[in-house]
């Protein structure tokens, strides 16, 4: 009961007057700016839950589809379903590997291992033909982010990179995490018993996941509020990195 | 501006005090319990979010192992794999279709569309030689519990009856809304123009699976606490059903 009295009451907290952002932009800054316009004071412990597409803005992850000259498979795919073959050709650069490219879709694994649409290339948000892709090390973005924060404000919290990804077989979109820092992104109750003794099986939670998704509750698609504090986890604190939510290709049934 | 201040603050209130579920208990009584007992007002435009488990066992969806006779497919799968060649046998008979069978696990299809490990089926937190199947029908378990709840309380709320699932390339397990009443539980702003005027291509959100997500971060896999309220978030209401969230046949590309 204690444990369960110590998790009541998690709360999400929306920071607004988040600005625009541009590629050098410090998101540091950025986020303590809206963190005071917001009239929340960040606490240890609290998880700030940060979109992708201002860590790929500021970080400069951004393609003049002007300046890209698809290939013949990029112009072809396009052609056929009434794509942008420039767009096609960003998608196809940012993959390590296609695991489905069909009906104008390009599931594809990126160079993180993470397997998405699009290879995580978005033009959504982005102002002008610009094609916004992943941070190339989502899992460092974070740990800057977290240190630059703990040592302005002197407080411990954990950082979560998020992204929208499709899945099979559900529709819709849903927040995951792609950049983590200071929490453990699994919690594995495996080994520990259940209500009746018995010893759990299969209890390995992504809760990274599940807090991008809490996440994404308040920060919605067309809210400008890339930066969400969720207050009253009681995560576990350590150096886990998004990297752990990667399956490993030989459990991996859906290549 | 004021669409984001709107949804500022979304709380996740766990309900404690809910006893262990027997076949045939009157849920909408225990929640009523349980609500009083920790202090919450339920109110209108809060989301109950019930974990499947609760509702199976009150509707008695239980299956003792022990009057189970395992077809010669169960018995040999189990065999290899060192199962309980029962519980296969539970999870091939609440199977329509089978996606993967590989390596101990079965990925599956259940007679409500959900792909998932086992069709559902699962043995932890039930007491003895015990298998807890899925309701036969989600979505009417939330619609009558959301109807008893509206009845006696004199709210207008949503209901969420969530479950655990794997997915594919992600390591851990999330929770997803497997029976829903009272709201949309896909979001669709395909077709309103993003920050930019630009008109988003995909961007349709599962929010019924992200706010079981949310609401796994309170109730957890040791914490007896299947209700959670999740209040502050502005849901669009009208007659959903977790059915929506299965993906056609014809646009799923991992049969």
């Amino acid at each position: 009961m204690s444990e369960a009295t110590a998790s009541t009451g998690i709360q999400l907290l929306a920071l607004h007057g988040a600005p625009e952002i541009q590629p050098g932009d410090d998101l540091t800054r950025l986020i303590i700016e809206s963190v005071a316009a917001s009239g929340v004071v960040l606490e240890s412990g609290d998880v700030l839950v940060v979109t992708q597409k201002v860590v790929s803005k500021a970080e400069g992850r951004l393609v003049d589809l002007a300046t890209v000259e698809p290939s013949d498979l990029a112009q072809r795919f396009a052609d056929r379903w009434k794509k942008d073959p420039r767009h096609v050709e960003v998608v196809l650069r940012e993959s390590v590997r296609l695991v489905r490219m069909d009906r104008g879709i390009i599931i594809s694994e990126t160079r993180h291992g993470f397997v998405c649409a699009n290879a995580g290339v978005d033009a959504s948000n982005v102002a002008g033909d610009v094609a916004c892709l992943l941070p190339l090390d989502p899992d460092g973005s974070a740990a800057s982010l977290r240190a630059a924060l703990m040592r302005r404000l002197g407080i411990d919290l954990a950082v979560i990179i998020s992204d929208s990804f499709g899945r099979p077989w559900r529709n819709g979109i849903t927040n995951v995490a792609i950049g983590v820092a200071g929490l453990a992104p699994l919690t594995d109750y495996r080994g520990q018993p259940d209500d009746f003794g018995r010893v759990m099986q299969v209890s390995v939670l992504a809760v990274a996941d599940e807090l991008a998704s809490a996440a994404e509750l308040i920060s919605g698609k067309i809210n400008r509020c890339p930066f969400v504090v969720v207050r009253g986890y009681p995560y576990e604190r350590r150096d886990g990195r998004a990297a752990e939510l990667v399956m490993d290709s030989n459990t991996d049934m859906f290549r």
